[in-house]
């Protein structure tokens, strides 16, 4: 596999398999690892990033299920793939910089992917379709146990995992998904629900996580604490929490429909139209008109489209995804006009 | 011919057959004329009012323009019909009020239209597709002459033709061309011209005539002054003026489709897009929708409708014309629901 066949094989959250996918886009869980006897990423020597980069690499590549996978070294990538990378959920915004010595395997089907020398050493990720996070910690785990055979992870007694940052300190484990909660948001209950996530230890972040505004009415929603707790425990909690928001969103979305249908339907037709007419539109723009169309998806008042197209325009409509596309950098303007074009393009053929 | 077939039968200016009809949709020559021995409408009695009005029809539908004519008594139609009327250019607003005694004649295509008991006994109103000032005044001196032959005019050597309001005295005579200048609104330059047109002793009205704003990028641009000049030297000199603006627009659009290519058919594109999503529009909306959509399709952008379909939806749009069509009196919010759905259907078909 090369880093090209991403572009036309889209990952298993894109083909919205997953239970509940329509309000849940993607389970994420994701391990932090370090290998003993090495200092964390930031305060290694070239030399021994080198040497972890390696050995987690033979490590990896050994792993049954990454066997035909994807490893490149991030220093080698150009800025275009490295942001392409991002913007698939691959690997993190920090993962580009200093990218020496850093390297990145992604699975089959982009559910897999191991940043080596990032923060840890290892951060491993399995990103499933829906609501899915108990089989992702299921697979994640397995990956975990599997590496740990041949790899010699910092383990304490008294903490657990060692990390480069404490807050990851314990199980290493941060598990997350990702929401689309337009009915929350137009209804404005939104607010109270983010509330009441903080005080339950739960985080919510924008579409690219820490430090991101949420956009498009999506709402990355992931633990906190991973020191402390088990593992299944943590799982379970935030599997709980997230069932109840969705159960909110789906009566948001009921109480739309039967007090407000023609208004609702009149906002999703017209991002609809404007998806399928502009000529220049930005990302920003995108990804609002997107998130109706896939209410207007979901609520089964657009039917010329189903979720696999209206996920994919998310992704592909992306600067790197544009750029990889077109085969050439393009300008900002130059990006808001490609945009448009293959939007138009892809809903046309509806 | 009854009023409801004018629903049915588009006037010949929404055909667009006429010349420069791209940016002028219409010209128009109106004529005041009051019959000597009787006061003016208003100063008229009952009595006088009723005779003014059934002396004028007999002479009216005598005439050979007009034997097949509809004619109407304003006084028993409901206030939809009259309102319908006014959308349709063919009676001013003042004409819906007290209606008690008033009379509208209009004849095959809409081109001929004489107000009884206006504000003067008799308004008469030629209306022709494109820039045709000069044919639409013919057409309305064949009809002065024809009716000086039954009726007797109010006519003072001096002054010229006697009007109730003294602004029409002379001629009687006014000249307005309906013009689509959405390119000068855009570069900004619509200001300067409206201001040269003003001290050219025209005037720059809106959509509706005195007192309605410009709207949808329309301006009905009139002589001000009826007294101390030939009909024909008024008709010559608003002719030439307004050749001067079509020029100017004209190359206010080469210059935008020059520069801004993209952006302009991205504004184009995205207007005719909502006109065929929406699920409610308001007519603001519909207006400056449909003004970009005529340029689209003036320009070549858009080559799925033409101008007869567009100028039709500005007219059909309209409050009283959604009510007739739907048979029956709508709200406000039911107007918007039906309009959405009228555009729809009708772009739809393209």
């Amino acid at each position: 596999m090369t880093l090209d066949d991403l572009l036309n094989n889209t990952g298993e959250w894109i083909r919205c398999t997953g239970p509940a996918c329509d309000i849940v886009m993607s389970s994420r869980v994701r391990l932090a690892r370090n290998l003993a006897n090495y200092p964390f990423s930031h305060w290694a020597s070239k030399k021994e990033q080198e040497t972890v980069l390696w050995t987690s690499k033979e490590s990896i590549l050994s792993l049954k299920k990454l066997k035909d996978s994807l490893f490149v070294e991030i220093g080698k990538l150009d800025s275009i793939d490295k942001q392409f990378l991002v913007e698939r959920h691959l690997m993190s915004k920090e993962h580009m910089i200093d990218a020496e010595n850093k390297g990145l395997s992604v699975g089959q089907d982009e559910v897999i992917s191991i940043m080596i020398n990032e923060e840890d050493h290892l951060r491993m990720q399995v990103m499933k379709s829906g609501f899915n996070l108990k089989e992702a910690w299921q697979i994640i785990n397995d990956i975990d146990a599997e590496l740990g055979n041949s790899l010699d992870f910092a383990y304490s007694m008294d903490f657990g995992y060692l990390t480069a940052c404490p807050t990851n300190t314990g199980t290493g484990m941060r598990a997350s998904v990702m929401l689309h909660l337009p009915s929350l948001v137009m209804t404005k209950q939104i607010g109270k629900v983010l509330q009441a996530i903080t005080k339950l230890s739960l985080t919510a972040r924008g579409l690219y996580g820490e430090g991101t505004e949420a956009s498009g009415n999506f709402f990355q929603i992931s633990n906190q604490v991973s020191l402390g707790h088990k593992e299944d425990d943590i799982i379970d909690n935030i599997d709980r929490i997230i069932k109840q928001i969705v159960d909110h969103e789906q009566s948001a979305r009921e109480t739309l429909l039967a007090q407000n249908r023609e208004a609702l339907e009149d906002r999703i037709w017209r991002a609809y139209g404007t998806l399928k007419s502009a000529h220049i539109i930005t990302s920003t723009e995108t990804i609002d008109l997107l998130s109706l169309a896939r209410l207007g998806v979901d609520l089964g008042v657009i039917k010329q489209a189903d979720r696999t197209l209206i996920n994919e325009l998310f992704v592909i409509t992306q600067p790197a995804h544009l750029q990889k596309l077109e085969k050439k950098k393009l300008s900002p303007n130059q990006r808001d006009v490609k945009r448009a074009e293959i939007i138009r393009e892809k809903l046309g053929k509806q």
